[in-house]
């Protein structure tokens, strides 16, 4: 498999630490607020790698973290605690804030069909791991305390920059607030922050009592449940500077090592073309989505639809999300799960008997494809291109109507393990009837319906048989006469 | 409301530390396992405390925490970590095991309508705040440091003993286990213990690499989330000793005050009259439970069903799940729920009109009873019975068909706050059919049949009418003909 790497800003086959498996670690949210489809961009993307590591036989870690304390408003050294500030307008403690937006985030995130990551460690669960690295970082003398808080000396890090690619003047002429006058260089960052003692978040340390920078956490807990080198670090491109060069300085100048062997940065969202902002009204929130309550949105959206459209495009790539892109993505989505379906329900009454070798030669070379399209840097679109193909070839067996028990059931195994497994839009079982409703209780009643539909046609009181027609199509269900029957569906 | 207090072995006024305000800490679950019968006992009598609480008024905070640390296999300070013996035998993290049943836990409480905690801190999440508070006891001069380990002298705190009622000697002949020779006096607790290198959970403190002991991650998350004193500590009777003492050696020492105002300790559950144990086959995990698959139970159980059981004991009473109070207690809950629901259906098509006094001056009075009963140290048992009588009221005055909007209003609005927000068995809303079928959609369907039952006897059809009735009744819709109408259930 082919990655790229932002690191050496080119495609490179994947060779992880250790044989056989994997370490991921994404930087996960700041829980100061309920997810939005920035998040989901993210967070759909780097599930989809670790299926993909997964399907491909790798034994994977996923580790995403939790921030919840230390990310200041101003992304960088100055500003207040995004949660402390939250917690202040929602009059709740930060951690009880902090416990309330985790929840949220892991609902959307079950929604999405995001695989939970392993573990999910929490900043504020890992202050003495933190403290323990700012000190090996003293010690190695590339860290300087000043007036309780403690700096990290981006001078004596050599390899400064080589992530975001910028240069020490760029980031000094980029330092856009007032510096403080205890850092030796504007470029420097802060390591461990002095609390003011009203700080509703602060821990002692050999420094005084504060609280760690926003930056350190990642590299702490990275090392702690991935190794010293880990694997794969994936995150937003906004990350990539100051964040993720931070990290870079933090862990190699603490472990003299190689922090990270692959870096992955996903693009931006968009919103009808621009920047999601709260004063823009275009600033959509996942469980806005899924409800339609948004102005700009003019349905509610299945959540499998929102990944349908990510998946579309390739992560690196930026993602415009309009009601259109949306509608667009459901009805691909729909396409799909109609497919899937279908083969299905044809299974139950299919005859026995072998596999069409032709079928099999074809879905093989799906396969491959679909493979071959994963293995370069993880193209989305063009393994749900693949899907739509097998969805073709679906239909035209399925209007031919001799296909075995055998053959039906490699085309459903391959939908499962490369639409469901890898992909995450595929599920292992529907509801017939939608999200929520007892399948068979309403296929009997259906049945039972369409039944008496018959039996009425056979008298000829054609009264009755158009009114159950027509209180079944109020109700939401469509009725279509085929040769071998009637079938229904669901509007 | 009067609380009975463990530590003054009496029933007593419950006045907060803060007026209007209550905070509650409740022993959380040591997520090495997935959450069975005893935890839903306890969870579930904290959760009405918590919810009662707040009908009454008080601003309440819920902590609860997650132990996934320190939790040595002898509930002791000998063994190893509960957690790392099962991670190893699972081959996960240590973390990794924690997060999977800490999901779990949530998943089954959420199942049993239990409120979430506001916060849910985790021991490794307070490993600081651990070692601060032993800098403390040290300082203080009632813990000392014996070869990397800390141990809580008890001799030097005075009031050892004085929740669970057990002297010094009792203690030292209960001791069971060989006594580390680091010890002091046999009585004497850890609260840090030194690891071996090879431990997997470890972290650096002034006294070594080590873990902190099992009592001390309450003593302080309770106190960084509710301060000094907390109002209400809640948990398993088998925590009152030595768990809990050892709470109050720690925090009492260490902050010269008052730990807890009031002391408050479930009682335990048996299965089939005996204790729960692994080696006996009765050992149900809750998810065991909600979908019957143990050899002890004849069926899946409505996770309300379970709460009802619950709730019809009192919480300091001993609790004997079986299949047949499990199906005693889910004929309780249906009968509840099925007057909520004819209730609510009848409101739809009531006449306009005032709410009739006579039922009025009846719901104030099932209120009053109500209350009497939850106010003497939460006797559910007397709540539901009161609810009982709100549920014959109900059947009376719907089989009367006077009832106007306003008098159904009263009763609905009853039911959903003491049944409801209180005891947590009343929904707002409910899935005619069960859970998870989309209610509307069956109506409809139901209905058509209905009608063309309807039709079919009028045309003197009755093979067909007949038929339909059959049909139904196999797909699990049963049809009851009253004078007003046909009305229909499912099984």
């Amino acid at each position: 498999m082919q990655l790229y790497n932002s690191l050496s800003r080119r495609k490179e086959e994947f060779i992880p630490v250790k044989e056989g498996q994997a370490g991921v670690y994404v930087c996960g949210p700041t829980v100061y607020g309920h997810a939005h489809l920035g998040h989901a961009k993210s967070y759909v993307s780097f599930d989809v790698l670790v299926r993909y590591l997964r399907y491909l036989g790798y034994a994977t870690t996923y580790v995403q973290n939790i921030t919840d304390v230390g990310h200041l408003t101003d992304d960088g050294d100055e500003g207040d605690d995004k949660l402390a500030v939250a917690a202040q307008k929602e009059k709740k403690h930060p951690m009880a804030l902090a416990e309330y937006y985790t929840r949220s985030f892991f609902e959307d995130m079950d929604q999405l069909n995001c695989v939970r990551p392993d573990i999910s460690p929490r900043a504020t669960g890992h202050i003495t791991e933190q403290i323990e690295l700012i000190q090996t970082l003293i010690d190695k003398g590339v860290a300087y305390e000043a007036n309780g808080s403690v700096y990290f000396e981006v001078a004596k890090f050599e390899g400064y920059g080589k992530l975001s690619g910028r240069n020490t003047d760029e980031m000094i002429s980029g330092t856009r607030v007032e510096v403080s006058p205890d850092k030796k260089s504007p470029t420097d960052f802060a390591l461990w922050k002095k609390a003011e003692a009203n700080h509703i978040m602060q821990w002692p340390s050999p420094w005084g009592r504060g609280f760690p920078g926003w930056h350190l956490e990642c590299s702490v807990m990275s090392m702690k449940y991935l190794g010293v080198t880990i694997d794969i670090h994936g995150g937003g491109l906004e990350n990539k500077f100051p964040h993720h060069e931070c990290e870079i300085a933090q862990s190699e100048a603490a472990n003299e090592a190689p922090f990270v062997k692959y870096w992955m940065h996903n693009n931006m969202v968009t919103v009808d073309g621009t920047k999601m902002g709260k004063s823009l009204n275009n600033f959509i929130t996942l469980k806005e989505a899924f409800t339609g309550h948004h102005e700009r949105l003019t349905r509610a959206y299945d959540p499998l639809a929102v990944r349908q459209l990510i998946l579309n495009s390739h992560y690196r790539s930026p993602l415009d999300f309009s009601d259109a892109a949306l509608y667009a993505a459901l009805s691909g989505y729909t396409r799909i799960t109609e497919a899937v379906q279908a083969v299905r329900k044809a299974l139950a009454a299919a005859t026995e008997g072998d596999l069409n070798p032709a079928i099999q030669a074809q879905l093989t070379a799906f396969k491959a494809r679909f493979e071959e399209a994963m293995n370069d840097d993880l193209n989305t679109s063009v393994a749900l291109s693949v899907l739509f193909d097998q969805v073709r070839l679906t239909h035209t067996l399925l209007s031919e109507g001799k296909a075995t028990q055998a053959t039906l059931h490699a085309i459903d195994d391959q939908f499962t393990l490369l639409g469901g497994d890898v992909l995450g839009i595929v599920k292992s079982s529907y509801n017939q009837a939608g999200a929520g409703t007892d399948d068979s209780l309403v296929d009997k009643l259906v049945t039972l319906l369409i039944d008496q539909r018959q039996h009425a046609r056979k008298a000829k009181d054609f009264a009755t048989s158009d009114l159950i027609r027509d209180k079944l199509a109020e109700a939401g269900v469509e009725l279509k006469d085929t040769p071998n029957g009637t079938d229904w569906s669901l509007k």
